[in-house]
């Protein structure tokens, strides 16, 4: 197995030229655009690893996971689904084209920048609670107590995210934030924040696959949680390319655009992939490669059940 | 079983009244609101009927899965996708608004009504031969001799389909469509027309879970066929609702405006429903309550895996 | 006089390098790109011409002007507006994004393609009538009985019209148009296949200009009648650059994509000018230079009042 | 003349129950929706007033007018249309739809929400010194030295603009607007504070048609400045129905969601209404019955010329 992780990075090495490492939070424009890591955890706990695994690095988007759980957690699914829809859309992950039309009451889903910002609003607490225990999310799943934020790309986040704050504001105007703006823009880009390597992102990988246990949910049980994160993983986790990613690859997603991919893989496994240089889409170039070859070789497609 | 399927048909029932027959081809518009009828396919293909399992109805958009397989067949999966997206989209299936955008070079996927009208202009042959093609593969596949076409509905479409002509002009005017627009109509309006019952669209179902076997398809073996049209049918199969279903239904499924609901079932199963009055979004109301209803209770979702 | 058209006309020479022949219609783009002819009429009817005044060319966009008036000669005003709205629009002159819109009950305006066909289709008469009344009304107006119509750029635009075919159809599904979609058409690409020179277009422009006198207009009076067209010549005359020209060039002006264009100069006045080499809007690039120099050389704005 | 004022008020004063005094604002919700007052300024500087013509409002959206002239005269017209387009739209004043398309560089025009935020950006000095800036210009052209600005009106637009900050971040996101943009926000929003009666908005509409004299221009003359102001006004005063009102009025007019109205009459006259009872589209209902008859009844339309 190891040598069919190394042998598929090689492969897909070359992506990582024809693809651009996000500039536009100047934190994030400093990564290697050369660097691949790739973890792969199988039903048994093996952990399979190649590349530059230790690398840590921001999850940026793959927080959206973690915050729909909570907000799921907090008020039952039908209330966030008040909130956010359960769409598909063709339009890019930070868009806002569509969110002020008038016959727009919501943003498309929770795993674009709109809908998860929705999505954080919902979550109990005051600002240093709600991201203290998206943070304690993030370490029980993973099991990993050395979790932390990225205080550079924090504040770097804060001082751009121009569009994040616009889309936020006119959610705001529209009625369907209520609160602080400012805070829960703070939260949100704290939650971007957060750092892991990709044995942390394949144990989240495995921890939804796996039922999700461990998690109080009071609403729904933990295997009908399961089933909804991998249908709209499945649905929405590449942004405005989710549905060619579902037919092509068939493993529900989650990229981040700091080059992370969190990937659900039937059957209680879990892949994490690290590399930062982008597709226009913003998900990982050469990261797409990477899964798409893991899925036909190893035949992890949903669509081979 | 057979209960099951029968208590199912009961609880749903009062949705026939909430939704609406479809009435732009007015003779699809003297269907029997209240009539459904449903077949599910086991593994073993034990067949199980319920309801009014004998009514025939014209299949509509439920065609468009088989004219895709035909221009796999004839071009070739990359050729196909050169002419149509494998885009979810969260405009109607009959909306042109992205259409003419000057950045929009193709129709979003090959299930919305200007993607199938490409897909068909791609199957080889003169327009006697299309059509010919098309219901002998419905013959093979459900394995029926009998399968015709309604000349009622297809005058009927053919007289009051003004929107298809005028997306038809607007694709040729753009080049995406070549040869005689009214020719590439007049076999679309007839494949619309094909007319079947609900064991005929079980046992489509069940073909394409249990590997298209016995096609021909030059490109790419049959597994692989069977892989991308599920994927395709979960991405996009039910219009602008298909992230929505695959989230909450989690079937791979194609439905059409006269009510059908064709359903690849994942273990080589199958499942057809029958239920003229619709949703907004031109899905069978009834029909979509009672594969909701089996999902669950048969864990039929490819989420399960 | 003369000797300024000549020198404009020389000074803005160079523009018909910088813009392109329409070639969409086939027969259009063997107009010879460097042509330019001009003519201005003054109060006193003296004719002013430069160039090569002599040109024939098909009117084009300018004929929607004729039909307006017929229109609005048959059914009042207030039918007509009930049926195109008074609108600019920031669309192309053919397209058609906004017009499949859910809340758009129909054209923006009568002078973009979609509009000029709804009101074709105003006009009263069979298809033969219709026209004959359209070309009737262009020799009144110019007082030239030798206007007649281009039977190749006719044919040219009828075997080649798919996109106004698409819009026409798409207006017969929405219920804009009433009636033979065929028949509309035909009488639409030969409205814009009639010929005319300079000397026509500017005698249309001083004839609306004047207070279209000898019009039979059953609803409202003759100089109501001007002042309505020359404030939807202003507001829509030019496409989606019609708020630019406005301001900057102030002069109720139609363009066509020939390459003509005709001007309502306020005080009972009017200009013709032919060039066609063309914008990105479709409108006359020389033509355009030219008239804006006119219209700050002679204070032809109407915002010099 | 002050007889027929107050007899056009008169056949006008039911419109003020047709429409809805704008309440997306707190502190304006307050205004007394029955409220008319008209004052017209003729050539020979008499001033006929009518209606309660002494009631001070904010100028709101007609503060767009003065920020413009302020940003022409400190930039240059060119540099200002590098920011601003001159385009009609058909989309509401503070629509930003449009602002987020890939293909859009700059906000349409001048005089919609996120064109006036642009301009008020382009104003030399700081944020105090711009706003003394703005109010003092006001000052000279109505020859009104206690002109002064609302508080509460402040205050209240402040704490709930979030969809004109949404518009701003978008645009410093897009790099349209440089700068600190809560800074820009203030001064927008107190311009929009900015308190006069109908004699003040009729001064400033005479000011403009009479040449705008006294004015330091540095690059264009100040005829040239009053005509292009005429145009802008005309061709995108009224927001999306703008093409409408110009037809139908045919004055270049400026609204505000306050109520005002302030029309820039042909041949040295102004015009100045007050009605807080608005249209759908955020302009005076009484307002616009008034001034289209003021302009039939004493042949005001541009289009008379």
């Amino acid at each position: 197995m190891d040598q069919l992780l190394n042998k598929i990075i090689e492969e897909n090495r070359y992506l990582t030229e024809l693809g651009k490492v996000a500039d536009y939070i100047p934190a994030l424009s400093k990564a290697n655009a050369n660097d691949i890591g790739l973890c792969f955890i199988d039903k048994e706990d093996n952990i399979h690893k190649s590349g530059c695994h230790n690398s840590k690095f921001t999850i940026q988007s793959i927080s959206k996971v973690l915050t729909l759980i909570l907000a799921i957690m907090d008020n039952g699914i039908d209330k966030v689904l008040d909130k956010v829809g359960l769409e598909g859309t063709d339009e890019p992950f930070n868009s806002f084209v569509k969110l002020d039309l008038p016959n727009i009451k919501k943003p498309a889903n929770p795993l674009i920048n709109s809908g998860a910002i929705v999505v954080t609003s919902l979550i109990k607490g005051d600002d240093f609670i709600r991201f203290q225990r998206i943070i304690d999310l993030a370490k029980f799943i993973t099991n990993n107590n050395e979790i932390g934020f990225n205080e550079d790309v924090y504040n770097s986040e804060k001082a751009t995210g121009s569009r994040n704050r616009a889309m936020a504001y006119l959610m705001s105007n529209k009625g369907i934030i209520d609160g602080d703006v400012e805070g829960i823009l703070d939260t949100y880009f704290k939650q971007c924040s957060i750092e892991m390597d990709v044995v942390d992102l394949a144990r989240i990988g495995k921890f939804i696959s796996g039922g999700c246990k461990g998690l109080q949910v009071p609403t729904i049980n933990n295997n009908e949680l399961t089933i909804l994160l991998k249908g709209i993983l499945l649905a929405c986790g590449m942004y405005d390319s989710s549905s060619r990613y579902a037919i092509e690859v068939g493993i529900p997603t989650k990229s981040g655009v700091s080059g992370g991919l969190m990937g659900v893989v039937p059957a209680n496994r879990g892949i994490g992939i690290y590399s930062p240089s982008l597709d226009t889409h913003g998900n990982s170039m050469a990261g797409l490669g990477i899964i798409k070859a893991l899925s036909r070789k190893l035949n992890l497609s949903i669509f081979n059940c």
